[in-house]
C-alpha cells in the first residue's frame, strides 16, 4: 500500500463542499425551511436525481447546462451512452411527477422538495454547478383558488423570521398587470416577454441602462420605454392602479393582486414584511399571475433570497390535464455562500454535540460508559472521549470542537455518586448528584 | 401549447420514486436514523454528488457502475466531456474529504453523511442505481480506540429500536480471527480474502454450498474447507475461543473481540440484542478487525439492515497520513424497498398537516384564514382548505390525505368565539373556546 501513487484531493470548482461547522449552519436551515413547509401543510415527495434526457429537453433549456450520464465504461457490444441526465432543477420534475403520478395523488396536491439539482456552467463566483433548492408548490387540477398566493408570504415571512439574518421584505406583483401596462402602450403581445426580462433587471442595472435595453431588445420608443420604467417605479394605491390602464388583462391583473393582499393580511402578515413592487418581473415567462421576491433590506447586494410566482400551466409537455399551481423556491447553497462571505452568518461549533464524557482512568472506564448512556437516555446528544490523553487534552478537544460542556469523573465522583459538570464557554464547573446530571447538563446548555 | 407533442411521463428502471404517502415514511426514518447519529456525537458532512474520475477509480471498483458527467451539448471547440463521476458510495468520498480538509478538522472525526448515491448497474428486482446510504464513521489520526468499535453495536440499537420493524440482532465479529484461523489451517494468505467471502454467503447459500465454493473459489482442501466452516457456525466461549488456534492474528483478533464485548456491555446494550457470529466476514477486504451486521430476527429473508466494521487505513489513496477508522452503513432505499414489499411498514398518510381548516363561507373567510394562523403559531402543521367547494367534500378531501383533524367555523362558532373540531379516525366532533382549539387539537392527535 505504502508505495502507491498518491492522488491529490482537490476541489471541484463550481461544486461547494462545507467544513463540519459550516455543514452543521446549513443543516439547520434545511431544518427550519422544512418544519414551516411542513407547518403550512405541505408534504415531501423526492425524485431521482436524474430524468429522461426528453423529459429535460421538453422544458427548452439550454443543453449545454444539463450533465448526461454515461457509464464510466461498457461491456462489448454495450453503450456506454445512457438516456438520463441529471435534473437541473425542481419544477420539471414535479411536472413530471404529478402527471405521472396523477391518479394517485390528491388535489389541490401540496409538495416541498429539497434537492440538489445541478447545472453545466462555467464555474465561476456565486455560481454553484450543484445546489441545494428547497422549493414548496400547490398544483390545483383544473382550477386554484388565490388564497394559495396569499399564503406564499406567510411561508416566506414564517422561514426568514426564524432564520436571524435580519430584516427582509417580500416584493409582491402580478405579471399580469405589467402585461396589460404593455398591451395599454401599445407594444405588441410577442415583445412582452423580453420587456418584462429588461424591466426585470432594474435593480440590478438602473434606470438608464433599462430605457437603453427596452430600445434595443424589446423595441420600444423612447417615450414607451420612459412610460413603462415611470410605472413600474411609481407606487400607487391599488385603487390609483386601477385607473392607469384600461386593458382587460391590465383589470384582471390588478383585481387578483388585491384579493390576494386581502389574503395576505387576514392571514395576519405584519406590513412591514410585504409591499407591493410593480417592477418585479421574475425572468421566467413561465409565470403568468402572482409574482414574488425576497430581499434582505440590510443587505439588498445578495438579491433576492426566495423567489416565486404563479402559473396557469405546469405540466402541458407531459398530460393534457390543466395543472394551475403557484409556489416560491429557495436556493440554499447560493444563499448560504453569500451569507458567509458577507459574515452574516456564524458556525461556531463543529458537531452536534452537547457533552463530552471525558475518560481520566481507564480503571473508571466502565462508569464513563455507563454515564454516556444515561445522558443518551436523556435525550443530550453525548460523546465519549475514546482516545488515551490526559484529561487537559479531552477538555482542549472539547473546546475545539465547541462542545458546550464536559462531564468529569474521578474516584470522588464515582464514590459519591456524582459527577462533575464543566461549562466550557465560562469554565465554570460544579458537582451533581449522579441522577441530577442530565438535568443540570441540560440547564448548562441554556 | 395545446398541440403540443405530449412527452410520456414514465419511470427509469431502478430509480425507485416513492408516493407521498411512502416518502413520508422514509422521512421519518431518516429523522430517526440523523437524531440517533447526533445523539452519540456524530456530526453532519456532505459532499458533492461528483468527484473527479481519478478519485473514483482509484478505489478500483467495476468502472462499468460508474456514471460520467458529460455536458449534453458542448459549444464549438468545446468537449461535452468532464473529469467527473458520480459517487457510487460515501466511503471514497469520505477518504477524499478527510485527506483533503486534515488540518481542518479535529480528530477522533465523527462524522455522519445521509446521501444518494449511483451505481450503473443493470435493474433488477432490489437493486437500485440511485439510492440513500446513511453512515457513520470515526476515524482516527494515528491511532483509534476499540470503544468505538463498541459504541456502534449502540447507535444500531437506538436507531432500530425506534424505527419499530421487529426484533433485531446485532451480529458481531472479528476478521482477524478468521484469518487467523485460516493461517492455523496453512492456507496461503493470498487465498484469505475470497474464502472469507465465500464463507460470508453462508447465511445465503448454506453449508453445502459454501464447502464447494471452498474448493473450487479458494482452494482449500475437503478437510480445510470442513474445519472452517465447524468453526465459523461454533458459538465457543470467548476463553474456548482463545485456545481453538494458536496464530498470532488469531489471539489479537480474540482479543479485541473481547474488548468490544467488555465495552457493549459496559454501554449497557441488552444481551438479546446482540451476538458473536463467528461467520460473519463481510464482504469487503477493505475490514481488517470488527465486523457487523444486523438482521431482523422474525424476517431474516431482508438480509442485513446495518453492517459496517473496522479498518487500518480509510485514505492510504490520498495522504500518506494513517487514518484507521470503524463505520456502520444503513441502505435506507433498499431497506424501505424490502420493508414495504413484505408489509412491515405502513404508509397511510399523505401529508404532514396536523389539522385542516375548512372554510364553508366565503363570508367568514377572513376569519378562518385568522383561524389557521393561530393553530400555526401554536405549532400545528395546519392547512386551509382553498378550493370553493362543500363542506362535506372538504372533509373527505381530509379523509382521502389522512390528514387527523378538522377545524370547522360556521357562523354559531364565529359569533360565540368558538371552533368546532372533528376527529377524522373517529368522527368525533366537539365545540371548544377559539383560545382552547390549538390544545384541544393536540389533545386529538394523541
Amino acid at each position: 500500500m505504502s508505495d502507491r501513487k498518491i492522488v491529490k484531493p482537490v476541489a471541484i470548482g463550481g461544486f461547494p463542499e462545507w467544513l463540519p461547522e459550516q455543514k452543521l449552519v446549513e443543516q439547520r436551515m434545511l431544518d427550519i425551511i422544512r418544519e414551516e413547509f411542513e407547518r403550512f401543510g405541505f408534504g415531501p415527495i423526492e425524485t431521482p436525481a436524474v430524468e429522461r434526457k426528453e423529459v429535460l429537453a421538453a422544458k427548452g433549456v439550454v443543453e449545454k447546462e444539463i450533465y448526461a450520464l454515461a457509464r464510466l465504461s461498457a461491456g462489448e457490444g454495450e453503450d456506454a451512452a445512457t438516456e438520463m441526465a441529471l435534473h437541473f432543477d425542481l419544477t420539471v420534475p414535479l411536472a413530471r411527477y404529478v402527471a405521472q403520478h396523477f391518479n394517485a395523488l390528491v388535489f389541490p396536491f401540496r409538495r416541498y422538495q429539497m434537492q440538489k439539482v445541478w447545472r453545466g456552467e462555467r464555474p465561476q463566483a456565486g455560481r454553484f454547478r450543484e445546489f441545494y433548492q428547497c422549493d414548496i408548490d400547490v398544483i390545483g387540477s383544473g382550477t386554484l383558488s388565490l388564497l394559495n398566493d396569499a399564503e406564499m408570504p406567510l411561508v416566506i415571512h414564517g422561514i426568514f423570521s426564524r432564520i436571524g439574518i435580519g430584516r427582509f421584505l417580500i416584493r409582491l406583483n402580478n405579471r399580469k398587470i405589467l402585461q396589460g401596462f404593455l398591451a395599454h402602450l401599445g407594444l405588441p403581445p410577442e415583445r412582452g416577454p423580453e420587456a418584462l426580462r429588461v424591466v426585470d433587471a432594474l435593480d440590478k442595472i438602473g434606470r438608464d441602462k433599462v430605457l437603453a435595453e427596452l430600445a434595443a431588445r424589446a423595441g420600444l420608443a423612447a417615450d414607451q420605454a420612459a412610460a413603462l420604467v415611470d410605472f413600474v417605479t411609481a407606487t400607487p394605491s391599488l385603487d390609483a392602479l386601477a385607473d392607469m390602464a384600461d386593458e382587460p388583462v391590465f383589470r384582471q391583473g390588478v383585481a387578483e393582486l388585491a384579493e390576494v393582499i386581502e389574503g395576505v393580511r387576514d392571514f395576519g402578515l405584519p406590513d412591514a414584511a410585504w409591499t407591493v413592487d410593480l417592477s418585479i418581473a421574475r425572468g421566467l415567462d413561465y409565470y403568468t399571475g402572482t409574482v414574488y421576491e425576497t430581499v434582505l433590506v440590510d443587505n439588498p447586494e445578495i438579491g433576492s433570497i426566495c423567489s416565486g410566482g404563479r402559473y396557469d400551466d405546469l405540466a402541458g409537455t407531459f398530460t393534457k390535464q390543466a395543472l394551475p399551481g403557484v409556489g416560491i423556491s429557495i436556493g440554499l447553497t447560493r444563499l448560504l455562500s453569500r451569507l458567509f462571505d458577507a459574515g452574516l452568518l456564524r458556525a461556531d461549533s463543529k458537531t452536534p454535540t452537547q457533552v463530552l464524557v471525558t475518560v481520566m482512568d481507564s480503571a473508571l472506564r466502565s462508569e464513563c460508559l455507563a454515564l454516556a448512556a444515561e445522558l443518551r437516555a436523556a435525550g443530550l446528544n453525548t460523546e465519549l472521549y475514546t482516545q488515551d490523553r490526559k484529561l487537559g487534552d479531552q477538555i482542549k478537544y472539547a473546546d475545539r470542537k465547541g462542545i458546550p460542556v464536559a462531564a468529569i469523573l474521578g474516584e470522588a465522583e464515582v464514590r459519591d455518586g456524582t459527577v462533575m459538570l464543566k461549562a466550557l464557554r465560562t469554565g465554570d464547573q460544579a458537582t451533581y448528584r449522579r441522577d441530577a446530571a442530565p438535568g443540570a447538563a441540560r440547564a448548562l446548555l441554556g
